[in-house]
């Protein structure tokens, strides 16, 4: 079983993804894919007079504002967009792909955070009205029934709270927890950089690999939306997935490329 | 098997639908739910830019204009708005919903209509890049799957055409399709009026019952949008269910009253 993540900014080559997923799929590799919605929710926010503003944790961490008006925004980028995008290009292919969200099946539960920490202009305020969490439980029930009848699930946010509310939880990290639930052999994170870069955005410095006693390490140093994925490479591992790479989906094979060890390795 | 299309038309009273909903499915009825994306595809359209267009046929049928640009906007409304509403609130009561497209697992398959006969100034034009069809084929083994998991599958538009394309499809009718491909014993089509009207809007117009030889009359005096309702009983009644309920979605306990007899019956 691979776990595969797209990211979904720009440069991002879907056809590429779904003719590769294609390929492993007829040779008989079994496939989960999962994807976000980031950058589809930054698009249609702004076209909505919605435009997408961001959350700094005291330490540093930084996350979309997703009041209840954002969330219902988020959810159309991701299961009316994305989702949708890449079922098509796969069904395409003749892969039968069923799209589903992490609500579905209660696929994806975690507890909404209560209380969210900002710094604003120096301050440290608390925000109560946002819809984000962590995926804790991943129930597999769902995706082995559909995998065990030959179907590729496409999994993307929203996860489903303890009480019963969409939340928005990082696609990278429910990717890991998804693999970790599967016992995967593999988790790939493909976007659009070639890998986890030791100078941000010189490519000429990726890092091919990081053994497991140098995430903690690099978790600190990554940058922007790398942060994320480097915790997932961590807590993936950590469950019991085999290997893990971030990799590049800007041009053709991202799949068998991040499976030949093209990226950054963790192992 | 019940086959249970709800409406989304203002009124429709989606709480109500889902107490009842999660009542029958702890007594043990086996439920299906179908619904479409009409009204939110208006409302998100007007936001958009994009205001709904419509097309009459020379014989008199309405339907959505649907470029490729009102396609992604109807997208975005059934699977990002309404479906997640409806397993948002089937998952607070304790029901194990899965939302579903037409397009995963190719559910609900047909033929992109080439060419769209409108009727515009007096004239008829022909439209060329309209993406909508009708559901010819319903492939029930991703809802059999789940059904027999335990998942109470929620199904929306768009259906996949034979070339792959997202298609919009009539969701009352590709509800009746359903419904006979599953061999459901009823087909309820909840919505916003107490069932077909000898006098719409007048409701003390109520028709309680049409035999199968009043159908096709039926379909030519019914008005707007309940003509396609009626022709979907037809067609579910010639598929073999055995009952079809036109009822009403305004109240408490919406489906236990149509599955009682409160509504039109066609049977």
């Amino acid at each position: 079983m691979i776990v595969v993540k797209i990211g979904g900014s720009a440069g991002v080559d879907l056809d590429a993804v779904c003719d590769d997923a294609a390929r492993l799929v007829r040779e008989g590799r079994r496939l989960v894919i999962v994807h976000g919605g980031s950058d589809a929710t930054n698009t249609l926010g702004e076209r909505l007079g919605c435009p997408p503003r961001f959350i700094t944790s005291p330490s540093g961490h930084t996350s979309r504002r997703t009041d209840r008006e954002t969330l219902g925004i988020f959810q159309m980028a991701c299961r009316g967009v994305m989702n949708q995008k890449i079922v098509e290009r796969l069904q395409a292919r003749a892969v039968n792909a069923v799209g589903l969200s992490g609500m579905d099946g209660r696929l994806w539960e975690g507890t909404r955070k209560a209380a969210v920490r900002s710094v604003e202009g120096g301050r440290v305020v608390i925000v109560r009205d946002d819809y984000t969490g962590t995926v804790e439980r991943v129930n597999v029930g769902l995706l082995r029934t559909l995998i065990d009848a030959g179907f590729i699930p496409v999994v993307s946010p929203p996860a489903i709270s303890t009480d019963h509310e969409p939340i928005n939880v990082d696609a990278d990290r429910a990717a890991a927890q998804t693999a970790a639930a599967l016992g995967a052999e593999e988790l790939l994170l493909l976007s659009n950089v070639p890998g986890l870069l030791q100078r941000f955005p010189d490519e000429s410095s990726l890092v091919p690999h990081v053994s497991r006693a140098a995430i903690d390490d690099a978790v600190e140093w990554a940058q922007g939306r790398m942060k994320k994925k480097v915790l997932g490479a961590g807590e993936a591992l950590c469950g019991g997935v085999g290997r893990v790479v971030i990799g590049d989906a800007r041009a053709r094979d991202p799949i068998s490329l991040a499976l030949a060890g093209a990226g950054t390795v963790f192992q």
